[in-house]
């Protein structure tokens, strides 16, 4: 599948509608960045994505995985790939330089994480947990573990993985029951089974270095007795007890390999403090979200860019006002309901992307900004990675569906690539924390469990925009409705918890649709007069005209949310 | 996977919600149907595919079809369920009479169809087109060609195709260029290729009968200048020249040939006057349209059977408000957003196929009623069948989705089935007319093109549902703001036609919402008090509260359609 980097739309937001130079200017701890430098990176990942994995994108999914002899195979040209990005020196962009690293904000991170997605997810997916191993053990590692791990990490010589899901566990980890046992020597014994561990084992890289959640004796029950450990395959040179001891077939992602990890006795590594292990994590989890959102903008890009070319080359029918008189038929994208699916995907496309960014510049403030800042962002942060990671995976899915439909029975067939896109974008909302557990984290825990601090911070934001935005009484009024909204559930709530968990979800869909709205705004009025600009706030009104106004059928759902969920006997579900 | 038929849903429908007995006792040709007698069919055809078809699901999709040496086989066990199929009868139950079928109205080959495509939707796509056939046949062909190819047709011996796209025309039928041409002996010669002709080949029948489109020598060009033509695969046991060149790949329905068929001269013999047969395809097609919705509604059964069960067993967390004290974890199914993922596939479900019934009730009039109401179902149905074939297999869509994410990375993983159900629903939104083929047809040709006589009709009977429902209120403000939408785009499709165009999809779902609104509610009215009573009215509650809304999102989406899409310049769409 052919793919080419949306230089043009990044280079809009980080020069103009996010002002990066300003933004790195007052970052005080990273390595000073420059937007030169920034977009000399940008396009040398674009390149490589291009020219190295995009044309690997189909044939490593029809090849798949292969499971021989306890060892993980990958497609054809995937240990190759690896090999250069290795020598590029990708992995060490955002790390520690005490390490190796580059010490460059997260942005730049996410910039690459984007491009890469679009060439190759499958791919991707073996370089990028790295990333997010990388951020944990840089936060949580002590000097000899971070000496240990980091710089082979950070080359890429060596990969990570996080080891969460066991077969009777997924969004519940607190009922884990993988044991840590300590050993004489200080260290660790790590007995229990892992599942759908992504790049779990694979021949791309020396070592793989999988960050387990374990149970240390006598620990708590629940989440409160987990600990991190870091178990390497191999330890100087020795196989380590982990085995791998299968491989899942699935719907989608062919190329990555999903295994079942058996950790028999492994030596293990205790990483940050005892029982503290699901904040540890939520170190890995929190960039990982991110990371899964912005996979789902980078599966847009490849199909919006696919659909739009098939779109403009197809010819049936006429248009309703033909552009060309005398013509049998005219390009598709004449006809208007093609270009709403067009549209769409532009739409939740480019709006994901700012909002990937927009997000990502509060990381960067949380890691790197002035002390006095850093709360504020975090909070932000925090309120913004469910929606991130939730809405724009949702709405994500439906943007690769719609490339499909243009294709219409072409896009059914493999040979186009799009219907691989659906198989692939399904799993972002799944993995990483379910849309349901996004929406239980937005609704309970970062807007009613914080005393809505967060929601009125980026009400600020909201204002702010508002003031001077051509949408601004659409967007004060929203701004309304969802503060009412607010207090009403957790009024609510305070009588009957029951009502966050049939509201969540609408009420994340409809928070999505609103954040949505604020960046296409802004993104509205940094737009130029030039083709791409006019198109920018074309594509914002189409947002406001066609798709904000579902905010409206979710704030209904909530407002009816009554007792038709909660009150339901089970025994109705049967129609037998 | 497993499968259950949902009888007490069907029977709920059959005598109760739109009393079949009376219906059946109202129609003037068909054989005299008595329930007993649909009812033991519906209960034989439900062991059949729980029986025979369920087990091969799974295990089809992954063995897909083989093309050896321009030969199609189809997966392991296919042939013999075919066999007993043939055995059975199953194929002549709506047949004409004379020609060896029972004479059953449309609706029984509903209610099979349904149960079928549950147990495996590849397998019956071989045995459904026939039915398709079958009907154009009966309603276009003379003595001589029904006499020819029916009874074979009707046993199962021989099965039907339908030929209309081509590499360079899909929605587009009016640009085919196969070529029929005359012969000295009275019949035609076809030469042409066609494509994504599903069943096209195959090793389940003795010979295939393909309805092709074809242009006549010197006809006019587009729609007016297209003929039907039968063109059998093989003619006195010799072949014919209709040659599979390609079979495939595609996302799902791999137990099912999509094939590329070329016709070599292939003797082929003229169904219904010269340059009508896009009118004769129509009778195909339409039937074709009503039995993509049923696929829709038979996924959607499965889908919510299979999450439904999991989500009773698999155990996560604790429910906000807890049934067992002191578990570790409830089922999921306690889980307000899992049941709202449940009750959304039960409603769209449920809700598809009570409307289903209702139009193939509508189509038993047509063909079996008294003539002084055919029209008036005529009118009903040709309103209804966008609707039943364009917004089911949206929401069936959803739905499908919806199984996956209760199982969360367990549906993504191909053990459970689910996936595949998403990636077999995929095509329902496309083949047979896209969505957006359907949507055009809904406002364009059924709503605005009749001066709004079909919609009037529906209105009335909306109204006389409103009359007598708890939700009489809602029922009616939806008819007034349906009319006055109605009323709001005919006019402005005066000015501009292109409206028609950016409206029609939003059009098309609003319409669906509102035309399954008036089904729940009649169902809400017939639930009795038992266990299924309760579900059904709760069910009912939780469509009017939590899907419903969207219907208000559709519809200010049309209000601000301005000219967002018209006018939006190509050069926009750029972003490099």
């Amino acid at each position: 599948m052919e793919y080419r980097a949306p230089l043009r739309d990044m280079q809009f937001l980080i020069r103009e509608v996010f002002d990066f130079e300003t933004h790195y200017g007052g970052l005080e701890d990273s390595t000073p960045t420059d937007l030169d430098l920034v977009e000399a990176i940008i396009a040398e990942t674009a390149r490589f994505a291009e020219v190295e994995l995009a044309p690997l994108y189909q044939s490593g999914d029809a090849e798949g995985c292969r499971f021989v002899d306890g060892q993980v195979i990958a497609p054809t040209g995937f240990k190759e790939a690896f090999q250069q990005y290795v020598e590029g020196g990708w992995g060490a962009t955002t790390g520690d330089p005490d390490y190796g690293g580059q010490g460059l904000p997260h942005s730049v991170g996410l910039f690459i994480e984007e491009i890469l997605t679009s060439g190759n997810l499958s791919w991707t997916m073996y370089a990028s947990l790295s990333r997010a191993a990388v951020n944990t053990l840089q936060a949580h590692g002590d000097a000899e573990l971070k000496s240990r791990f980091l710089p082979k990490l950070l080359t890429g010589e060596w990969t990570g993985t996080m080891c969460l899901t066991e077969p009777h566990c997924g969004s519940d980890v607190g009922l884990l029951t993988t044991k840590a046992e300590p050993t004489a020597g200080g260290d660790y014994s790590i007995l229990g089974t892992k599942i759908f561990i992504s790049s779990g084992q694979h021949d791309l890289s020396d070592n793989i270095i999988h960050l387990v959640l374990a149970r240390l004796p006598d620990a708590p029950s629940g989440t409160k007795g987990i600990s991190l450990f870091i178990v390497p395959r191999e330890i100087d040179g020795e196989r380590n007890g982990v085995v791998c001891g299968a491989i899942e077939s699935k719907m989608g992602l062919h190329g990555n390999a999903t295994c079942m990890l058996h950790f028999e006795n492994a030596k293990g590594f205790l990483l940050g403090p005892e029982n503290q292990g699901m904040r540890c994590m939520f170190t890995m989890m929190n960039t990982a979200r991110i990371m899964v959102g912005v996979q789902a903008v980078g599966l847009m890009e490849l199909g919006f860019q696919s659909s739009l070319g098939y779109a403009e080359e197809r010819r049936q029918m006429r248009a309703m006002n033909p552009r060309e008189p005398g013509r049998a038929a005219d390009p598709i994208i004449e006809h208007a309901d093609v270009r709403r699916m067009l549209l769409t995907q532009k739409a939740f496309l480019e709006g994901g992307r700012a909002l990937s960014y927009y997000v990502v510049q509060l990381a960067d403030n949380v890691a790197f900004g002035s002390s006095d800042g850093q709360e504020a962002a975090n909070r932000l942060l925090d309120f913004l990675t469910p929606i991130v990671k939730g809405f724009v995976t949702e709405v994500g899915y439906e943007a690769v569906n719609e490339a499909v439909q243009v294709y219409g029975g072409h896009g059914y067939v493999s040979d186009n690539g799009v219907e691989q896109l659906v198989r692939d974008a399904r799993i972002a909302r799944i993995y990483e924390g379910t849309t349901q557990i996004q929406a239980l984290d937005l609704l309970g825990r970062k807007t009613l469990g914080d005393g809505g601090r967060a929601l009125a911070d980026f009400m600020a934001v909201l204002l702010e925009e508002a003031a001077v935005s051509t949408h601004g009484d659409t967007l004060r009024h929203l701004a309304q409705e969802w503060e009412d909204l607010t207090r009403i559930l957790g009024a609510d709530a305070m009588r009957d918890q029951a009502i966050v968990g049939s509201a969540a979800f609408d009420y994340l869909m409809y928070s999505g649709y609103v954040v949505m709205a604020v960046v296409w705004s802004r993104m509205a009025r940094f737009a130029g007069n030039d083709d791409f600009g006019v198109g920018k706030r074309q594509t914002c009104q189409f947002f406001y005209d066609r798709l904000l106004p579902r905010a409206e059928g979710h704030r209904r759902a909530i407002e009816n949310r009554g007792d038709s969920i909660d009150s339901f006997e089970l025994a109705g579900f049967s129609h037998h």
